[in-house]
């Protein structure tokens, strides 16, 4: 039964009505002496002070939603693959490129078994613009939320596509990518749509994907080592831009294109009926280039930016830098008896890689009838005015997105940089270049693992507080560095991104647009300015009226970007310019808060650097546990399946004292949970009840060399 | 002081008079009910029955050798480079291609930390023809012995060259290379010299070493990939051959001879003094071609083979198969006034590769100076009536080998066949294709970890037994596997290779060359044949006088080989066709024997598969042995430096009872070893002793639930 397609009342309130509790489940150990053994055990989130907050974690599991659950196999490999006509290899999922299509509703969950099969390397998937909360260690980035998964190894990905915390209608096209080494720029990508839940701002007849990208016939190993090389080297301009996976090489018509009958390149042709009205899902994956997507003839009405409702813009074309993902309504309005081109040209960058090309087919036209004209133009590649008047354009659809705090706690200037570092390119922020650990920061900040990486406090603001933007960096040298920004949970902060001149002289722009994405959060656009930002002058001029929330936005030539966002989402997150080769080679941040509201961690998403000794505790404890519970059913401590759930922790032999408090909150009407927890004091079992309501609290302490513990069994129904 | 250099008694002789103890050191929980607990927790070694076994991993810190210990660091990554003047991307020790020659005297202990540098890739070294008796979780072999080091992480390999059982004159050219997916192909090797601790049976003025191998201009990415597609796409027969990383590609001079500026191509130029004789090493490390090395108007005696001297056979040229040493003698007795050729040519291949060459520079000709006349040519490709009446020669020299057993324990015949599996090509060994698991046996097997790899136990002899080795596969159907061959410790184990048609038609000797390499030990060659081994008329046949002992040896076209083995080294040991292709595709078995007598892994090792959960004792019990034991300074259970080393296991709480035993032995005049060793129960330190010399002994036993430990400190000194 579809529950919300029959009530469009705003999801927050239905929670409200039929399942007003908060779930809590707590286990602190208040004196614990051992640094390997988490503090929290079990924290599946918390709520945030003065307003009600869902664990996403749990929520699909309340009855309201009647949400979905979404299981995906993928084989993840290396193939052959021609995407445009000349064969190369890409990182293929189950033999497709792209990967295949995710498609679920706000609030379902997907859970995705990615089986590595590729024979030396590793690898991990980013679910872009989800901003898994509660399953932080699920967001699908080596050296930051896990290990990458392991050659042969399988990896079980648990998320939910849903933020129902404060901002409700989230929903919108995102897409997944890899986001280790260059294995994005090999391919390893595809589109992830979440369908809104409730009612949209607009209506549609049909609707279309559209997944931008560019495309290298060198090797990522060959890219690779050339950026790790000194002096650098290039791969260069891309060879062609794909729509869709396919796109035209060296194709001898005028208009440059290949009615490929290879079907691993043979361009996207998509039917339209005459009349109609279409809603166009917009992703760009693109490694390097700033794209700009055009349809002959027609204008598109843009209503979404990443995945948030923006005041309708018209255009006819749309710049859209990697990491972005829009959302615009076509309408097929022209001349019926003749197709139309789709283009996708490179701006930001003088091109050198002709358009993408796909064909927009007029039913009943046939779709191998070639549209007439030259293939569509888009603006001249250096007109940033144009860009950025654009940009400012995409404002908050009034009433459906929520608004940023006045104030913000803390304030970021983060000056971009083309650097070298004992003679290698580099691009730093602050003047750090960012070499992410081997040991994730998640597991290396929630198990206290010291040497994981630097914890030296960042630079808030750069330094000197005059450099010249307009000009080469006078000091050219950067040093390496991994330390993260530490914020408190739940505080609001505003980062300045501020452009810069590259290594190279002054000439022709050499300044270039970085697209900075934001995992875990999504944050308010508040202005872009040129020049140098002014803190004093320049903050009294944000748009606080409605800023377009996104989770992705453009750093242009020479300018700065201010942006806003609320810390509210426990775990380690990095912020970073998109373009592949650019976090490569350094130019990313890193972000946590909330460590300590982090649940306990995936033993699968571990074994890499100093995890390999820490990610025992957990099957130590549950096969204790089970000695003595007589539990036979006996599920991991991260699983998150329906069924019973052990959850224990003993205090190390040797311990003077070991004192633990258990606490545990149900709340409200509904029959969501059912608890059936125990203490063990010296080998007994002491207690053990089955909750359906109410908070329980209990505690216990024992002497040094006892045995003691605490444990208990979680039954998710 | 060079105790050796100055004695020339046999080895054995020499450690039974300074030092006639066995160190023993057994840890034993008789009644462990929790199954990822080693049921030995600590176990360096054994006595083997009957004879004197000396523990290797120890024999370093016998004063008797004044053993050396060599310490290198290794940073591994790709990078360009141009063996044979064309760029292609390598993998790079410390920059170097190939990787940096160790050299060591036998007994001498190496430790090589490994840091992988690649970004995505993990990667393994294996030191071909050492034993790692003692220290089988550092043969390198991924999936084998230890999960592959993670990018960005670092292992330290630590090992003895020494191989002081049976075989008491080991030493000699060794060499180590990459051991997983392709990245030996990649260019990941390096020589291992071993030089003799006493006086060889040879004498030379000067030495040379010579690594060969094959080169191809296609990534071993695509080379995998074209691998793993179904058609097979076949990179072809190497562009270059190579000496000691150079080549020639591409040369217009009628004798191919490139005369490179660029370091990375220029030839090998070797000065030799007229009237002198050296000493050449030679190692095949090439990836498919069967290699024939000859020197223009040099003859060659064969001294040594895989490490073992063999009966001095002259030749003048010599068939290197992959994965084979040898050392030859060779005499500068030429007309001074002229430098001379050396090469290398392809064998059993139709050759589509020109001659790989250097120069013997007679000095003091400028080495510049061209040889004169064509490069040096090998016998016909396929003259295998050539190739097995010189691999006939080799047999072990004299009263300086140890002579097989008589008889053996038990017969594998393993018949080679080329196969299909659901349309890929492969390798099958008595139709199973070996797939190595994603968790290394070694692991697995020492902790019990189930659904690791399959159990079912393999055929010991090929079926149907009238199988037709002269035609393609009847039904060319195999299936993958990953079972183990598992043999009783120091039985005796005759393998006989049988080779088979490919799938290929019957037509220019469409069966191949395969050269099997084993792991962890040497074994003796008793006979080659043509067609179907028989079984009840072959045997009586072997050459029992004087088998050669090796590791590699070839399985010639359509014959079979037997070789007889002690399998009297604990641990897990692949043995494989060394043709990297031909591994890939499933071509090995594996061979495992006394896993019970393997000591505690590194934790280091693993992290992959399934023993993500079972690396957590050592750290755990680590930890918890210092909170009361008060030591503080703590060495890892598997740090075999000097120092002091902790070791120590806790009952689990919750079992009724848990029964230790300790044991301990220390014979001998001299001060080995000290050991000082508590026993912990309820917390308070009870017993507590230094040891020199005697073998005490110790029980103890703990209630369900209560604390109760036994652990121990060793000082190695």
């Amino acid at each position: 039964m579809d529950l919300l397609a029959a009530n469009d009342e705003p999801i927050l309130t239905r929670h409200q009505k039929y399942c007003t509790w908060t779930p809590r489940f707590t286990l602190n150990v208040n004196t614990f002496l051992v640094p390997e053994i988490p503090s929290n055990f079990v924290n599946a989130g918390g709520e945030a002070p003065g307003k009600t907050r869902f664990i996403t974690r749990l929520s699909p599991r309340y009855n309201v939603y009647e949400a979905k659950e979404h299981n995906y196999t993928w084989k993840v490999n290396y193939q052959t693959w021609a995407p445009d006509c000349v064969q190369v290899n890409i990182i293929s999922i189950n033999e497709q490129y792209p990967g295949p299509t995710i498609r679920a509703r706000q609030g379902d969950n997907i859970t995705v078994k990615l089986e590595n099969l590729m024979p030396t390397e590793n690898v991990v998937v980013h679910w872009h613009g989800i901003r898994q909360n509660g399953t932080p260690w699920d967001d699908g980035t080596a050296s930051m939320s896990q290990c990458a998964i392991y050659s042969g190894d399988t990896y079980v990905y648990n998320f939910t596509v849903d933020r129902v915390s404060w901002s409700l209608f989230h929903r919108g096209p995102y897409f997944y990518h890899g986001h280790y080494g260059l294995q994005r720029t090999a391919g390893l990508y595809g589109m992830l749509i979440v369908d809104a839940a409730g009612k949209e701002p607009f209506t549609y007849d049909g609707e279309l994907s559209i997944i931008l990208s560019d495309w290298w016939h060198k090797s990522t190993y060959e890219q690779a080592v050339g950026l790790s090389s000194n002096p650098l080297v290039w791969v260069g301009e891309p060879q062609s831009l794909l729509i869709n996976g396919t796109g035209q090489f060296n194709c001898s018509a005028t208009n440059k294109y290949c009615n490929a009958t290879n079907t691993q390149c043979s361009p996207l042709v998509s039917p339209v009926q005459p009349g109609k009205t279409y809603r166009l899902r917009i992703a760009s994956v693109a490694s390097l280039a700033a794209l700009n997507f055009v349809i002959q003839g027609h204008n598109m009405t843009v209503v979404e930016a990443d995945g948030h409702y923006v005041e309708p813009v018209e255009v006819d074309n749309l710049d859209v830098y990697s990491g972005e993902t829009y959302s615009v309504l076509i309408t097929a309005n022209q001349d019926p008896s003749q197709n139309y081109w789709a283009g996708v040209n490179v701006r930001g960058r003088d091109p050198k890689t002709p358009t993408g090309l796909a064909v927009l087919n007029y039913l009943p036209d046939l779709p191998t009838k070639l549209p007439t004209g030259p293939s569509p133009t888009s603006p001249q590649w250096n007109d940033y005015a144009y860009s950025k008047a654009l940009a400012k354009k995409f404002v908050a659809l009034k009433d459906h997105e929520e608004l940023p705090p006045l104030q913000s706690d803390r304030q970021l200037i983060l000056l971009n940089t083309h650097n070298k570092i004992n003679g290698y390119t580099k691009w730093a922020i602050n003047n750090i270049s960012v070499v992410p650990p081997t040991t994730p920061y998640l597991a290396a900040m929630k198990y206290n693992i010291t040497g994981a990486y630097d914890t030296t406090p960042l630079p808030d603001v750069y330094t000197p507080r005059d450099y010249n933007i307009t000009i080469p960096p006078p000091n050219h040298n950067a040093v390496e560095g991994n330390d993260v920004y530490v914020f408190k949970l739940n505080s609001v902060v505003d980062v300045i991104l501020q452009n810069a001149n590259t290594l190279t002289p002054t000439i022709n722009n050499s300044s270039e647009i970085h697209p900075w994405h934001m995992h875990g959060h999504d944050f308010w656009i508040l202005g872009y300015g040129d020049g140098v930002f002014d803190p004093v002058n320049h903050p009294p001029k944000y748009n606080m009226a409605n800023p377009p929330l996104r989770n992705t936005v453009a750093l242009f030539p020479y300018g700065w970007t201010a942006i806003r966002f609320r810390a509210d989402n426990p775990g380690v997150w990095p912020f970073h310019c998109h373009l592949e080769a650019h976090f490569f080679m350094g130019m990313g941040v890193m972000f946590a808060k909330g460590i300590d509201n982090v649940g306990e961690l995936p033993t699968t998403g571990m074994g890499c650097g100093l995890t390999k000794n820490y990610i025992h505790m957990h099957h130590y404890l549950s096969t204790w546990l089970a000695s003595f519970s007589k539990i036979m059913a006996i599920n991991s401590m991260n699983n998150r399946e329906k069924g019973i759930h052990v959850y224990g922790i003993a205090p190390p032999l040797g311990i003077p004292t070991a004192r633990m408090t258990i606490k545990w909150a149900l709340r409200g009407a509904r029959k969501c949970l059912a608890l059936d927890f125990g203490l063990n004091i010296h080998g007994d079992r002491v207690a053990g009840t089955r909750f359906q309501d109410g908070g329980p609290r209990a505690s216990v302490w024992g002497r040094q060399g006892a045995g003691v513990g605490v444990g208990g069994v979680v039954v998710f129904i």
